[in-house]
C-alpha cells in the first residue's frame, strides 16, 4: 500500500460502471487501457459498452441484480446522476465505495436542491424560485423579470424538460409539461456574453484537479461545439475556475464534476448547472489534455494520484455528431468524412440513430480554435450516421 | 460507396485481428473508438485482448477454426508477421482481403529474403551474407571485417535471435543456437551514431503517409525508450523517410510498416529492419500524433483515408514497462508511480509478468524530448508489474 490509497480485493481493480451509455464507454476505454477491469450494468442491451470488459444487462433496481454486478467491484460509479446509486450504496454496504457518493448525485439530480445549496454556498447564479403552482411561477416571473426559463426539477437533459416563457399565458400551457409533483423552477433569463464550461476531478480527500476553461456552443438547446481554450479573458477565466472548485466542495464531488457557467455582458459569472461525472464538454480532453477527464473519473473513484489537466496543444474543438434520422447506424459516410481533414473521429457504437441522438464526437487539434472549429464543422457535416 | 472506397458487408465494418498481444489490443481501440467492430482470433487465451470486441481463441493453423474467425469479417490483418495469413488467404480467397498481403509478411518474415528485396530495390543496409554453414559464416566475417551480428532468418524478436560474434571460434558456438535449415544471416556490424525509426501507413492503391523520425534507445536488445521527434539533421530525417517509403513500396505494404534505422557516423542512413505491422517505435503516436498508428492501420486496411502523422505536440517520449520477475501481474505500485507526474500509462492486460516481457508503456509530452524522457524514466522506475 503506498501513499495513502486505498487497497483493493482484485488486482488489477475492477471499476463497475452503472450505465452502458457513451460516458460509461469512454470512461472504460480509460481503464481498460491503464490495465483496470471493467463491469458494466445497464437496464437494457446496451451497445456501446458491449464487448468492453463484462458487460451486464438488468433490472438495476432489484437487489439481486444490484449484488451480484457488484461482487468482484473494488468501486462503483455511475454514468449518469439517474443512476441508482443509493440502492448500489445501500446494498453493497461501507464495503465497495460508490462514487461519486449517493448524496452528491441527490443534491445534483433535483435542479431545486441543486439551486439551494449553491445559493447556500454562497455561489453566484441566475435568481430563481421554487414554485408549487402556476399563480406562483407567475408571480415569481413577475419579479424575475420576463423572458424566464421554466426549468423541470428532475430528468432533464440536453434541452429536453427546460423553456423559455415570455408570458402568464405561456406559464400556463408550458406547467403541464415541465411540472413534478412538487412543482417547477422559474429561472431569470441571463442575457450571457457567452456560456463557458469547466471540470473538476476530486479524490475522496478531496485533492482535486481543474480543467481549462472552454466556450461551449449549443444548438437547439444541446451542445453543439466545445472550443478549448475558452475566449474568455483571464480575471473571468480564473473567476469562473474557483467557482467550479467552490461547487466541487459544495457538494463534496469525487471523480469528475461538470461545471457549466455563463460569463454575462456586465462581466460576471454565473453557475448553471452541474453535472456529477464526465461531461460532454469534456470530451476534447482525449485527445487535447495531458490527462482526459475519462482517466481522471477513473483515478479519482481508484483513489489515485490525479493526472495533469492542462492542455498539451495550443487548441482543440469538439464538435458532436447527432443523428439525423431513424434508422440503423450506418458507417458508410466515414471515409468521405475523413478525407476533408484529420480529426479524432469517436462513433459510440449505438445500433439506432434518431433525430438528435448523441452517435459520436470529433476533435480537432490545431494552433487556434477558429481552424480547429473549422476542419471539425466540415467533418461532421459530412457524417451521415 | 463514396471516394472509391470498399463496400463492406457490414455496416459497420468488422476487422479481423489475427493475434492477442498488445499490437492486437492497441488496434483493436483504435478500431472501437471509430465504431469499427473487432474480432480477434489467438491460439492460447489471451488476456490483452479479453473483453474487447469479440475474442476467439483456436488453433489457427486449422481451416475451420480459420472459417469461423473468418465469417463475417470484412478484412483480416495480423498483428505480428508470424501470424499464418497465408494460410487464411488461401481459405478466405478473394472475398475478404488479407492486409497487409500474405506476400509482403513472407519478404519480411525471412531476415535473408528481405536483405535481398531490400538489396534489389537498391535501398542501403548494412552488408550482409546468407551463409548456410559454420565455414562460409566465419568466411562472411572475414569479409566483411568483425565484430559481426549473427542473425536467426526466422522468428527472432526483441534480440532474441541475434548475437555479435568476435572471432570464428564465437561463430562455431553461436551456430548452433542462431541457425537454421538454410543457415544464418551474417552482417557486418554499424557504428551508428544513432538508432532511427519511422512508420510508414499505407493503403491498398499505394497512398501512404509518412510518420515523425524517432530515436530509438535499446537496452539488452530491447526497445527501452523511443523519442519524438528524433535528433537526426533535416537533411538526415529528409533521407530516412524517403527510404522508409521506398520500403513500403519494395514490399507493397498495407497499413503500417515499421522501418528501423541506423544513422551512422559517416552520415549515412542505412536500413536495419522492417516490421508489416503498428510497431513498439510508434506506440508515443497514441498520445504525440494526430493519428495514431493503430488508428491509420486501421484506415489503411479498410481502405479509408489516412489521417495525418504529424506530431500534434513539441516532444514525446515513450518508456517500455519491462516485467522485472517471473509474478502475476500486479498495479499495486501505479499509483506512487502516477504520483510524480502526468505521463500516459498503458498496461497490456497480460496476466503473468516475467523478466524482460513487454508489459505496458508510459508515454510523456513535453516541450522538448530530454524533460519528457526524464519524467516517463521517473514514472516507469516506480513500476513494479
Amino acid at each position: 500500500m503506498t501513499n495513502g490509497c486505498r487497497h483493493f480485493r482484485s488486482d488489477p481493480p475492477r471499476i463497475g460502471i452503472l450505465g452502458g451509455g457513451q460516458l460509461g464507454r469512454m470512461t472504460a476505454l480509460a481503464a481498460i487501457r491503464m490495465g483496470v477491469s471493467v463491469r458494466t450494468l445497464s437496464p437494457e442491451s446496451s451497445a456501446p459498452v458491449e464487448g468492453l470488459g463484462e458487460s451486464m444487462t438488468g433490472d438495476w433496481t432489484r437487489t439481486e441484480v444490484l449484488e451480484s454486478f457488484a461482487g468482484g467491484c473494488d468501486v462503483i460509479t455511475v454514468e449518469s446522476e439517474w443512476a441508482p446509486a443509493d440502492l448500489a450504496a445501500r446494498i453493497v454496504g461501507p464495503d465497495i465505495p460508490v462514487l461519486p457518493r449517493p448524496r452528491t448525485l441527490e443534491q445534483i439530480r433535483h435542479k431545486g436542491v441543486q439551486k439551494d445549496l449553491l445559493l447556500q454556498a454562497g455561489i453566484p447564479q441566475a435568481p430563481y424560485r421554487r414554485c408549487e403552482s402556476i399563480e406562483e411561477a407567475q408571480q415569481a416571473a413577475a419579479e424575475l423579470g420576463y423572458p424566464v426559463v421554466l426549468k423541470k426539477y428532475q430528468g432533464s437533459y440536453d434541452g429536453y424538460g427546460n423553456a423559455l416563457a415570455n408570458s402568464e399565458s405561456e406559464i400556463r400551457s408550458l406547467w403541464p409539461l415541465l411540472s413534478g409533483p412538487d412543482g417547477i423552477l422559474v429561472e431569470g433569463w441571463i442575457d450571457f456574453k457567452r456560456e463557458i464550461a469547466t471540470l473538476v476531478a476530486r479524490r475522496p480527500g478531496g485533492e482535486g484537479v481543474i480543467y481549462p476553461l472552454v466556450d461551449t456552443i449549443q444548438r437547439d438547446h444541446r451542445c453543439h461545439a466545445v472550443l478549448a481554450p475558452g475566449s474568455s479573458d483571464s480575471e473571468i477565466t480564473s473567476r469562473a475556475r474557483d467557482l467550479a472548485v467552490r461547487c466541487a466542495e459544495a457538494v463534496d464531488s469525487v471523480g469528475i464534476l461538470g461545471v457549466e457557467l455563463f460569463e454575462t455582458r456586465d462581466g460576471s459569472v454565473l453557475v448553471n448547472e452541474l453535472a456529477p461525472r464526465p461531461h460532454n464538454t469534456g470530451h476534447y480532453t482525449i485527445e487535447a489534455c495531458h490527462t482526459s477527464q475519462f482517466e481522471n473519473h477513473v483515478r479519482a473513484i481508484l483513489d489515485w494520484p490525479l493526472g495533469n489537466p492542462d492542455l498539451i496543444v495550443d487548441a482543440a474543438v469538439m464538435v458532436n455528431i447527432l443523428g439525423r434520422s431513424d434508422s440503423k447506424v450506418s458507417l458508410e459516410s466515414i471515409p468521405d468524412a475523413l478525407q476533408e481533414h484529420s480529426g479524432s473521429i469517436h462513433i459510440y457504437g449505438k445500433t439506432d440513430s434518431r433525430p438528435g441522438r448523441k452517435m459520436g464526437h470529433v476533435t480537432v487539434t490545431a494552433s487556434d480554435t477558429e481552424s480547429a472549429r473549422r476542419y471539425a464543422e466540415s467533418i461532421v457535416s459530412r457524417i451521415l450516421i
